[in-house]
Parts: structure tokens; sequence; C-alpha cells
């Protein structure tokens, strides 16, 4: 068995976990998984796992002195416990106060203004008067509940007083202040990965292009075709936030481009779904490198193994066509597509796999990504041109 | 849990095995292994394996009872056992007879031979009479048991009738036969692994230049730099061998050049040492086509993404150096090579893992490679130009 390899924890048992295991195989380093589920998608393929919840501060103190370091897939864990172990000299990374920040859309803007980056205009809210206000002043605005919500679940928009007052009131019996900021007619959106090991060592990986569809990744290419300028600013945006908001291990930043600037909209402290193409078309993948930095070996190189690639996500289609029944139509149809499968049973609007490919260019290998998950019968967005 | 994908049943749970679970995890693929041992390879990485022996008929009843399909990540198997469980109706890839042929190095001869495929001169000893008679006609021979070696065990390279004789006797001792060749002089040393399914699609990689040392493969670069008629020659073997003795799955295929003429030396019906360069190298993998093919899925590209590619091996050195224990240090040197740990302890001789390196041509990525080699505290080969 590793002797020299220190255990790494991960809370959380998905698709990312799924895939971080992959990475680990390669490089040695044994993983345990704190998981909801046996059948959690990272449990499915690997060895050592306790079940067990995120939030339940027993749970992670058991799970934290089953190993030497813990990571995380997701954010939504009990961070005044994870507080709690690092006291006692658990290694967290990233810690917990990377985690509270991020774990929270009111923190974490507040946290991307202190590092001196742009954000779009914004309030807190806590009561639906507030709310009626920002709306007085922005009457397409966003509603957003500061804790809880991802991949688009808990974005709600609103149009004037009368839509603002009915849904503020409803988020706001849970008793978590909302974000609210104005509906922003974003030119494009794109996303950064920027890997950072306990050393301090940084690296960034190119900027992404994004197509969200209800708030929800749906597809992903790189290079992000981005003036030379911008690109600079972003990758730059990454470097700074990644250090000042001290991360260890990966950090995503989705970001729109408003009136010709760059503005955060969203930050991840784990592997990111904008991240996934980084696998096959990358010389290091955002799985490996977040390996590499909780561990603190030096970080792997960041560069483009090919002209272009394009990355979709497989979402269950409304007619629950497993994807798995259909594998050898598709993969007959592209010798050269990249079938990724989470090993999930599909459903309407679920995410069980994604597909990339690479190409010469961004636009065929986009298209020739959607004609995989068309093939495989999942989703494909009105927004995808065909 | 996944429910349109066969379980794979993989017999052997060494470093193949574990790479092969690799593979898997990404199309989706459940995999269960037959173990010698909890601490094996593959066992550290997956979460569904039994014990028991390859060479147990009992055994191996038991564990195809639990799988869709087995395969195979060795040869030393029982093959009277597993034509009985075939007979009963176990869906085994490759199956049987293509096992008996490659696991007896007389058998694979003929076979090779009946194929209508190059190979050097043989031939078969029962007795000392019988070497000795092809020693006279060879005085620099080369004798193989033709059962049980791998890796460079069990060939003996014999001078003159004293020496044969000795080695000889000793040999036949264990009552297996002995396969006689005359020591050749070759130019080089190649190899090419194909890929078929039982729908009987076939893809072929392109061969590979490799380096063995004392029978053990060291270095794998592609592309070879052969001759094109020579490259197109033993793709041709390759596509006749891999249908002439029904592979379902990777055969890969050593040969020699001598005098100008390609020779088969060795065939091997699993993944191979060397086809480890794929998974960086190459659009699809040997592992993930390994697996396509055993489960009946269209075989994918076998293109080079890459300008070159080298894969040295890590062995493990004298002085008993962990590798892991140099891991930091090795990848502060090259931010690009791939590193790949077996999770086995290192002992001399000990295949502990491989490094691939991609670059703009052969000589780089050797020198690449080897320089992480020595950082890692293995064994770098004299015949290796530093």
């Amino acid at each position: 068995m590793p002797h020299s390899s220190p255990t790494v924890g991960v809370v959380g048992a998905g698709q990312l976990g799924r895939m971080l295991h992959q990475a680990a195989i390669g490089i040695g380093v044994p993983l345990r998984f704190l998981a909801d589920s046996p059948s959690d998608a990272a449990v499915q393929v690997a060895p050592a796992f306790e079940i067990g919840s995120a939030r339940s501060a027993p749970d992670l103190a058991r799970f934290a002195s089953s190993c030497d370091i813990v990571t995380f897939e997701h954010e939504l864990v009990d961070v005044e416990a994870l507080e709690d172990l690092e006291r006692i000299g658990a290694v967290l990374r990233p810690g917990p106060k990377t985690l509270r920040l991020v774990a929270d859309k009111l923190g974490m803007r507040r946290g991307v203004e202190w590092a001196g980056l742009p954000v779009p205009p914004w309030k807190p809210a806590k009561t639906v008067e507030q709310v009626l206000e920002a709306v007085d002043e922005w009457p397409e605005a966003v509603l957003k509940p500061s804790r809880g919500g991802y991949d688009g679940r808990g974005v709600f928009t609103v149009s004037g007083r009368g839509e603002a007052a009915v849904v503020a009131e409803r988020l706001l019996a849970r008793r978590v202040p909302l974000l609210v900021e104005p509906r922003l007619d974003f030119e494009l959106e794109a996303a950064v990965i920027a890997a950072r090991s306990p050393s301090g060592e940084i690296v960034v990986y190119d900027p992404v292009a994004t197509l969200q569809v209800d708030g929800q990744c749906r597809q992903v290419t790189a290079p992000a075709g981005l003036p030379e300028g911008m690109a600079a600013e972003i990758v730059a945006i990454a470097r700074r936030a990644v250090a000042a908001l001290d991360v260890v291990g990966l950090l995503a930043v989705e970001v729109f481009v408003v009136e010709g600037s760059v503005v955060v909209n969203e930050l991840a402290v784990r592997p990111h779904n904008t991240g996934h193409h980084t696998i096959e078309g990358v010389v290091t993948s955002q799985f490996e490198n977040h390996l590499r930095a909780v561990t603190d070996l030096p970080l792997g190189s960041t560069t483009l193994v090919v002209p272009a690639v394009a990355m979709v996500n497989l979402i269950g289609d409304a007619d629950g066509t497993d994807p798995r029944g259909r594998l050898a139509g598709a993969l007959a149809l592209d010798r050269s597509a990249h079938v990724h499968l989470y090993g999930k049973e599909s459903r309407p609007g679920r995410k069980i796999g994604h597909v990339t490919v690479c190409d010469a260019d961004t636009v065929s290998a986009t298209r020739r990504a959607w004609r995989m998950a068309a093939a495989l019968g999942c989703q494909v967005p009105e927004e995808v041109a065909r």
C-alpha cells in the first residue's frame, strides 16, 4: 500500500469526486470520500468512503480523523464545524475562512470587492422593503438567496415591484438574506480556473467561453476567442482572487462582460464544470492540479494541447432516455469524441455526464459535441445553433 | 447504480487493471477484479473485487458468475477451466482458444506461422538432445520455457553445447517444453497494438519503437521513425494476426527487424506496456479501446494527438528509493511530464510506474522522460544516452 502519499479526504462524492479519483489513480494519491449515499457517483468507482453529512459536525470530525488532508467537492458544508476542526489541527484545503466566503453569496461579493476586483452593482436585502428599494433602482432585477443554491437553482429574475414583493416574501420566509442585483445584459460569459498550493505557487488556465441556460452550464469552449487584453484581464483577476481569498486548491471564477467590462459573477473553490475540458484538452487536468495543490506538489502545465476544445454537458431529457443505452450508436458517429458518464440515472434536467471534443477550431468542436449529446438522447438547448 | 452497462470482470489486478479502471470510470463501465491480494495495484483504487487465483477453476467459476463479461490482464490463467466456463455460457473476451495460443510460446509460434506471418527460425525441444541439435545449428541460441515467463523472466541466452546442456537440463527439469531460437542480431525492436471487437471491427495504433533491457520494456517512442513501408507492414501484421487469432480486446505484437525484415517476436492479448503512451499521446487510450472492444462498443480513434511521445518505465533502483518520496522534486523539474505511479513498494527491478512526455520530437521527449525517471530515483539503464 502507498506509504509516502498522504490520504486526501474529499467531502462530497458526486461526479467531481469521481473525476478527482481518476486523476488520483494516476499520480498515486489515495482518496477517501465523505458520501451521502453508497450509490454516489464517486463511491461507485472508489474503494474508500464513509457515509455521512457535510453539514454534520460529528460526521465531519470522524471523517477528518481518518484523512491526512481534507478537501471539498462542494461548498454546502458546516463551516463552523470545520473551524473547530482546524483549531484542533485538521488540515483543510481550502480552509474554512475561504469556504465561508464562497458559501455565502453576500460574503463572496464583499470578498471580491475587498480584493479590488470588479463586481456588478448589488445590494444585500433582509426584508421585502429592502428588496423593493433595490427594484426601484433596477426594475429588472435578480434575487439570489445568499446560501444554498447551485447550478442556477436559487436564481430568480423579477420584473417590477409587484413580482418582486411576491418572490421576496417567499424567499425571505427561509430566513436567508438575499443578494439583489440588476438583470445584466451581458455581451458574453466566460470563466477561468486558477490553482494555488499552500507554498503559494499559482497557475491559471486559459479563460473559456461558457454558455449557461437557466443558470446551468451547458457548453464550454477554449480558446475563448476574447480580445487579448480581456483574456489577460480575466487571468489577472483569477490570479489576484486566488491569493486574496487564500484559496488552496482550485478557484473557478465566472465572469460577465457588460458594456465591454469584465465583472465577477460567481466563485467556486473546487473543480468546476467549466474546467472539464482540461482532461483531454490541456496538459494537466483541473483534477490533477487540484490534487497537486492540496498535497503541496508542484503544479502542472495549463497549456492547451490541441488547437481547440469544446465540452458540453449531458443533461437528462424529458423523456428519460438513458444515454448508456445509446452509447454504441453515439460512439459510432464520432471516433474522436470523449464521452464521460457519471454513473447516474437519467432524469429530466439532471447532469449525467459530459462530452469533450478536440478539433481544429471551436466551431467544429462544438458542433460535434452537440451532435454526440443529441445522439445520446440528452437535452440540446434552443440556444445552440444546430 | 449503472443499469445498462455490463459489469466487466478483469482477471488480474495489477497496474494494467488499475489503468483499465481509470478508463472505465470515464465511460461508465463497472469493473470487478479477480485479485491475488487486497494490496494489488488495481484493488487499491477500485471498489469491486474478489480474492482468488487465475489458476484455480473454482475461483474462476465463482468470479465469472459475478460478471457479465470476463477479460484478462495477464495470460497466466487456467485455460481448461475457462474452456469449461465458456461451454456453460460465460462470455470470455478474449476466448480460451486465443488465450491458449498466447500462453504457450510454442503454440504462439505455430499460430503466427499458421496466420502466414513472419517468425524467426525456431525449434521446439523436449529433451536436452533436441536442444543440442538446435545449438549445433545456432551456436548462439536463446532458450525459452514455453510457459510461465514474462517481462524477460524465462529467457536464457546460451553459447555453445556445454552451456546449452547445463541450462537445458535445469529448465527441462520443470517438464515444460522449450522454444529454441538463434540469438538474433536485430537492427531494431518495435511493437504495435490492435483492438478488435466481437463485431469484427479492428483498429490499429501506430507502431512504436521500443527499448528492451534484459527482456524488460524500458522505453517506448512514437512515431517509431520507421521507413514508411515497414510501418505499414507492421500494421498489416497486427491486422492479420488479430483476426486470425480471433482476438477480442487488444493484441500487442512485438517485432524485431532482422536484416531489414520484420519478424514477430511475442504476442500478448491484453493492454500492454508498449501502449501506455496512448493515455496522453493518442485520442483513445489502449485501456479505453480494450474496454470498448470487450463490451462491443465502436472503437475509438488511434491517431496521435501530439507530434511525438515517449514513455519510460519506472523500475525500482538497487538502493530501494521510493519514488513517491521524490515526487515533488521531480514534478518541479518538468511541468508537462505525466507521472503514473502504481501504488507499489519500490524494489530493485520492480516496475512501479511510468512517465510519459509529449514533445515536438521523440529525442526531446525521451530525454525529458529519463530525466524524470532519474529524479524519481529509478533505474536508468546504461543503454540510454544521457
